[in-house]
């Protein structure tokens, strides 16, 4: 996978300004997980500069975890605000599914913002793409295959998406990428997924195709992962050593590491 | 006390989903909290979507540690909810006595939803039962001991409670038990309380007797503390160790461990 | 520099309880580094019970991070309650000059509520001020030099200051003191510069001179820094580490490792 672009060093190079929108309960994990990747976060949220912030920053995440109406509506004033400047949005459909105004909310961001790519489990993506599965909560439990979903959202929303789990999927119109790099204790820290969306988000500001940013991103964050699973296996010193090897994690170490298949996507 | 029924591996095997309405400085710890502990979280407060997600849940948690006017709005539609289905609904009072607003909203809570069970310190119980003690922000300092605040304030709320503390006093209509195990470098880690009434509820929706899920919780919770105190004794560390024995914790080390008393509760 | 009273002790000693309207993104961490540094954390921001709180605590913190219109007002209403009882107030303008809304809501806060003392970086404190430099979302990026911003911006506000960065600028109309302990990886954890400000606000308690709490409180915390950074170089570590470090800073290690020179401030 030598032709694979990683653009780790790169991204760090620029320290792209990432505006998150995104929940209560994982904004200082996300926040700490930007620094020690080697981006910025800023946080903010209301209406009154949510439009000023998307532009000043490189990149603008939207994450519906703990959404309000209120909230729903800076997120779609900041992605417009975003897509006047050129500026890549990602959401974070968070619980899609799981109550009806997650979904309508999540839906209506879509409708009325330019997204580049959105990163979720297979439950939340199938939901957002009104594919049947069960939701229970915020965590997807999907009785297809996450590939199965992939391919069957991406004809249904039109929009480069990151299925993330045991497996990661990741398509667009024309490739599709299985990631199998990881390790399961990530389930077990909560805004795990949160941040790796945020980091995607970093990586869009080097990297202008949204799956390719997305698999240098998501094998990033795997990779150190199973370096941080080295030093810790249990939930409290993995976090720690998590944020440690997203700051240690370097270019060779991800092509050292990663596992990576490509195919054509046809079936749209 | 072979008699004690402990159910932290029965809870573990449900993995139950705890919806949480709680406070924005704990929201992250109680969330990792409860996936290290074997339980689910979701955290939502939207009125919109509050009733969903509560009967989705298997237990909901409402904590006022930093509530508004909206957030208690939310707690009652959620609260409601819950009881409508029969899912429980544990309090936590934080701060009652510091200010006329969270005594008063969390009276109303109490007034309009159906709770298992309260658990606080003996500052916030007593106030909430509007018994004569001094409250110093959200820290309780009562004059009486939880002993007695805990037979006071169940005779005239009628609702089981969980008062922590030095030691943690356990109480219904029937028994109360006395709990000494733990650490004081607890007192130094903000949101161990909140995250403790949280795991209550976790062992709820497999014990249905409060006080009996309460005892099993408190002791599991404590032994950890001890745990963890034996890894580090200062406040960062101790915290990661604490989610690590939070992990490890099982039903031999708490029996093991466990120092608790119970009597008959006569007097009421 | 025998003569400089640090106040440690005796502010661990008062316990003082420090209430903070401040950012979601930063509660738990300055809750657990208040609580390290032997101070008392309440964060409350609603309007109906912020009037009450401030006067039952020993300062206020307002910290805009993630302001909101309600939240303004809430700091407004809670900054004249606690001028009303002589509570020391200090204010965390993060962010300002990144957008119009910060930089009006902290001119509004500083209008209205009388401030002991403003903490933010160069950035921040030229925006308010409003001396022309560049500032980049949260991140201050000035191309003045900290020494001459914090002689013309207090020239401009006279508040007594608190410029931090790589080098720590304090000035009143008396004095101006430039501090130079700490360590780069501080900027590398998200919150840090969020709870100095509630740590000077802790030392305030007891030292009435607000630039005499800051380099008390500065020195205190840059040196925990330094003693943190030798037990971890990457920034999850880092984190864990600076929080045991709080807790294990006492007054002979500050006055063995402070590193500070103090000018007459002649200009003003």
């Amino acid at each position: 996978m030598k032709e694979l672009e990683i653009n780790i060093e790169e991204m760090r190079q620029k320290q792209p300004l990432i505006h998150n929108i995104t929940n209560q309960v994982v904004m200082n994990f996300t926040a700490n997980g930007l620094y020690a990747m080697g981006a910025a976060p800023v946080m903010a949220h209301a209406k009154e500069e949510v439009a000023d912030m998307a532009q000043i920053a490189d990149a603008v995440v939207l994450n519906i975890g703990t959404l309000t109406k209120e909230q729903v509506e800076a997120m779609i004033i900041a992605g417009k605000s975003a897509n006047e400047k050129g500026v890549p949005v990602v959401l974070d459909p968070v619980g899609v599914g799981a109550t009806k105004f997650r979904t309508d909310s999540a839906r209506q961001i879509i409708k009325e913002v330019d997204v580049s790519l959105i990163r979720g489990n297979a439950g939340e993506i199938a939901s957002l793409a009104d594919i049947e599965v069960k939701v229970r909560g915020v965590e997807g439990n999907a009785a297809l295959t996450p590939y199965a979903i992939a391919k069957e959202a991406f004809g249904k929303l039109n929009i480069p998406l990151a299925i993330t789990g045991e497996e990661d999927v990741v398509i667009d119109k024309h490739n599709l990428y299985r990631l199998r790099n990881g390790n399961p204790i990530l389930a077990k820290v909560t805004g795990t997924g949160c941040l790796l969306t945020a980091i995607i988000a970093s990586f869009l500001t080097v990297q202008k195709n949204p799956i390719k940013a997305a698999v240098g991103a998501i094998s990033s964050y795997n990779i150190a992962a199973e370096m941080a699973f080295t030093k810790s296996q249990l939930p409290g010193g993995f976090q720690v050593a998590f944020l440690d090897a997203l700051y240690e994690i370097n270019e060779k170490k991800i092509r050292d590491g990663m596992i990576v298949e490509c195919e054509d996507n046809n079936g749209n």
